[in-house]
This record gives structure tokens, sequence and C-alpha cells, in this order.
């Protein structure tokens, strides 16, 4: 296994390749099964994912990275599976009765996981979708209440901060949208960016749902439970879909639920989708561009059947077996 | 489910699709769930895979055409899974020991896979390694035996009789090869080939080891196990490859296993790959090009994983999780 290390933490990779190879040592395994690479070029990634040598790749990052890569891979003369993971808008439904019984409580939930580490999160809630009307209305000022609060927040690396200023720009610049909250973003900070359109300006402008990188929330108004899950069945592929609901929304629930198990690889009731817990049925994948491999997950013990290979053992003697299959 | 039926055998492909029908409606399934095509052009397998419904694709054929299709699958806005089978020489390593107590025997099973079903099967046993010396010379003469006393056959078409009739000459021309067995073959008609080279021919020119659809087997005469190890090493992916071994082979077995297992999705002792068993254990697949995603198999109950999405529910009310999970 190769890791290429991410830039923006030299030092951190250090540590944790010195880790992992105190672990090979005391393990006495062979020292060339793991190895850190440092680097911050295209060409060090093509060179990576195009060696013959290397047979999978399992990488979170951008789309547009991501498909570079995808690619590379594709193309080889022996094409090898790419593990991508490219980005989610993890949208939240906020169905009618749990938004008029814990509106307040869900727009201040719905504020501290848009902004945890700075939105840099896969998982971060960038889309909310409510019916509209006074209970929408209150959510908004809840949320812009909370969102004023939270001050900027240090990015990952300037690039970072400054692709989340130009995404968030974008969204605020497209006619229908509404501009509740846009904090002052200074050099590699990200502040909080909030946003509201209705159903046809969200219909009308596909790029509202590409993932802006960083604590920026667009809320979309729809006009009733249809329009809902008209939104619901227009939806790309994600990593979460989330809904607030109470016991009275559950015949919604239920009409959205098929729609959404076939967008995404984690649905979640009335909690917030950042906190990816490492468990046997965490799932951290889901349909393109959530993640290049609809059967894999990224999170969770299955993560390790993405480099798996099946072998089937035919009337072999029991001493050439491998010792679990004897 | 969208199934294109092989142009071969149009009515045999109807005469099941009625089948799936019937049991559809007896399932009280919607119907739309399957559908046959009937076609033989590019386009249509094009179309097909290019189609924005179709989310992933399982296909046996041939690496040229399984390519194509494969590039088209990775190059789709949304790129989907592409489970190819695309060919395999499954190699039989003749081991010291059971060639000299077994030879005979060993020839004439093998002669017997190679032709079965005028050897249009992807589990082909097409080359044979054994080490030189007066066991080789037997087994050859056995197996030139088993093979003349075998006709031709009819091919499933007229055109995998011409390309069977091409790949033979082709093995049949190239400097180095010994041809012991060279049928007549009529149009549309296959009858056995049987070649052999020594290592130093087969390292020479790689396009030894490409597939010939049909009973065409090659013998790799090597000087030793060390030689036969090298020739295992350089192996491209196979869905199957087979030790012939008796109890005193098992350490030249032993080394060539680490490297079997990881050339060959089954490994066979003491049998011949044709004869493919639906069961729990079943693996038809491998690395490329035996298959195009090294974690499937074609055949067995692992085979419908390719399809399946993990989806997690997390905290969903039990009353709107699937049956299954409640």
């Amino acid at each position: 296994m190769i890791v290429k290390g991410h830039p923006a933490h030299p030092g951190t990779g250090e540590i944790v390749a010195e880790a992992i190879l105190e672990a090979i040592t005391a393990g006495g395994i062979d020292p060339g099964v793991f190895a850190l690479i440092q680097g911050n070029t295209h060409d060090l990634g093509a060179a990576l994912v195009t060696h013959p040598t290397v047979r999978a790749v399992g990488f979170t990052g951008s789309l547009g990275a991501g498909r570079a890569l995808f690619d590379l891979c594709a193309a080889r003369p022996e094409p090898i599976p790419f593990f991508g993971e490219l980005g989610s808008i993890n949208p939240v439904f906020l169905l009618p009765n749990a938004l008029a019984a814990r509106g307040a409580e869900i727009a201040r939930g719905w504020a501290a996981s848009l902004t945890m580490g700075a939105g840099q999160f896969c998982t971060n809630p960038g889309v909310v979708v409510a019916i509209d009307g006074p209970d929408a209305d209150g959510f908004v000022a809840r949320a812009t209440e909370a969102l004023t609060a939270t001050g900027p927040q240090t990015t990952l690396t300037a690039g970072i901060g400054a692709a989340y200023a130009r995404g968030r720009a974008r969204i605020a610049g497209i006619a229908g949208v509404t501009t509740h909250v846009l904090g002052d973003n200074a050099t590699r900070q990200a502040a909080p960016g909030f946003f509201e359109v209705d159903a046809a300006t969200w219909f009308a402008r596909p790029e509202l749902a590409d993932e802006v990188f960083g604590p920026a929330g667009l809320l979309v108004r729809v006009a009733d439970a249809d329009e809902m899950l008209r939104l619901a069945r227009g939806l790309a592929g994600q990593l979460t879909c989330t809904l607030q609901m109470d016991a009275e929304d559950a015949g919604l629930a239920a009409a959205l639920l098929p729609v959404l198990e076939r967008k995404a690889g984690r649905i979640l009731a009335n909690g917030f989708p950042t906190g990816v817990e490492v468990a046997d049925a965490m799932v951290h994948g889901g349909p393109y561009p959530a993640s290049t491999n609809f059967g894999a997950t990224s999170v969770g013990t299955l993560a390790i059947r993405r480099f798996l290979r099946p072998v089937c053992y035919q009337n072999l003697p029991v001493d050439l077996l491998p010792p679990d299959a004897r």
C-alpha cells in the first residue's frame, strides 16, 4: 500500500507513517507493505495510478481531480478499480410536523453541522429542503441567528479558503438566490454563508446542486410535499440524505424513502450527517459522484472488501489451502 | 434488467425470455423488471451501455468487444461498472510426479476438456505446461492420439468457426511452434489443434498467450521447476489455473500456489476447468483480462453482489426500515 500524503499536512503524514512503520515492525511484517509518498503535483498522482504494479486506488477529493484520476485508471492497458469519493451536498429534508414542533432546535443543529470544522466535511449538509410557510420562515430566522453568531474559521489550506470564497460568491450571484448570511472571508478563512431559493430556481439552475466545500448552506423552499418528492427524484448521487421527521411525518417519509435509497449510501433520521462512525453497518459511498463505485464504502468494516479478490480452491489438498480455509 | 440476446440463437433467447416472463407473472412482479432485446450490431451494444438509466453491465465475450464496451461505460458522464469476462487460456501445470504416474490419463482428460463443446468454453484449458523429459513425450503422444481421434465439431456461428481457423493458423505460423495435430476445418467447423513450444519461444512471443476460442491446445515444455515458476509469474489474469499433482508434488505445488492465487479466480487440483458449478464457493472471474472487476464473479451465489449497493439506515423509525432489517 502506497499512501500519497496530503500536501497540507506533511508533518502529520510523517508522524502517522512512523506509527504505521512501528506497528509493521512490531508485527514482524515486511516493511515493503507500506510506503508514504509526499508531494503536490498532478504528475505524482498520475504516475501512481498508472504504475503497472498498482492494482487499485482509493481517493477522496474534488470531482474534477477525481474524475481525471478515474479516467487514467480506466484507460490503462490493464484497467484497475478507482474508489473515489468525489463530493456530495447531503440534502436534509425538513418534514412539516418536525419543522413545526422543533424548527428552532433543528435550525441550530443544522448550523452546527454545517460549520463544524469550517465546513470541511464530505458529509457537510449543504442543502436543506422545507415546505413554504411560517415554519420555514422560523427556520430561516433561527438558522440565520446561529450562522451569524458563528465566526470565520481557518481552512486547511489557502487554496480551500479561496475555492470556498469563489463557490459562495457563485451561489450568491445566481438570479433568484436570496442571501441571508454572508460573513467576511479573510485569506484562508471561511465564514458561513446562508442562501435561499425557491423550487423553480432550483430546478432551473442545476449548478445550485454543485458542492461548495465549506460552511455554505442553501435552503430550497418547495411549495408542498409533491415538490419535495420531485426535488428528491432529481438529485444526483449523495453520500447521505437526512430526514428530520416526527411520528406524524411517517407518510411523507415513507414516500421519500424509496427515492432516497436510490440516491444515497446513508439515510439518516433526526440527526446530522457530519460524524461518520467506523462500524459494521456504516456506508460511506453512494451513486456517482458521491462515489465512483456504487457497491463500495470507504468507511466501515466493509471498506476492506474494496481491495479483496475472491479465489475459489477446487479440490486442493487440505495442506495447500490457506490456514483459514483448512 | 435488460438482456441482449446472442444473435446466434434468437429462438432460444425468446424461449428463455418467455419462461422468465411466466415466473414474473406467477410472482406478481412488475413485468418491467425484465426485457429481452435482440440484435446484432455494435450500435445496439453501445446504445445499451451508454443509456442513462442503465446502471451496471454484465458481459461475456472477446477482449476487443469487451474493452470497447468497458471504455464506453467508463467515459459516461456518470461512469458505471462493467463486469466483463474477456478471455482466458486457463493454464494447466503438469507436476512431475503426477505426470510420471498418470500422464496418459491426464492427457486423455485434458483432450476431452479441450474439445468439449467444440472448445467453446471460457474455461477451455488452452495451455499445458510440462517439464521436459520422457514423461512429457508420453503426454504428447497420448494427447495427440486422443485429439486426432476427435473429429471436427460444429461451432455456434460461422464467425466463431472462422475466427478459430484464423487463431489456430496464427499459432501454427509462429517460428518455433511444432504442430502435433491440425485437423481439417470445414466451414463453421472446429477440428482440434495441438501445438508445442519451448519456454524460450513462449517468453519471446507473448501472442502465444492470447486466447484462441476453440479446441486449440498448446504445450509449453519448460526445462525445470524454476522455469515453470517463471512462466506462472509471467501469466496475465486467468479465470482458472490447474495443478495436476500427486502427493510427492506438494513442494512444487506450494511454490506455485502463491503465484497462481494472484493470477486466477479459481485454482483446481487434479481436475479440468471446464464445467463451472453454481455454488456458494464458486468464483468465475479473476484479474484482467479474465474479468474487468477483480472483486467480482459472474457465476456462483456471490454474483448477485455485483448489482447490489449497500445502504446504511441511521436512526430510522423501525416501521420505515426494509422488512428484513426490522
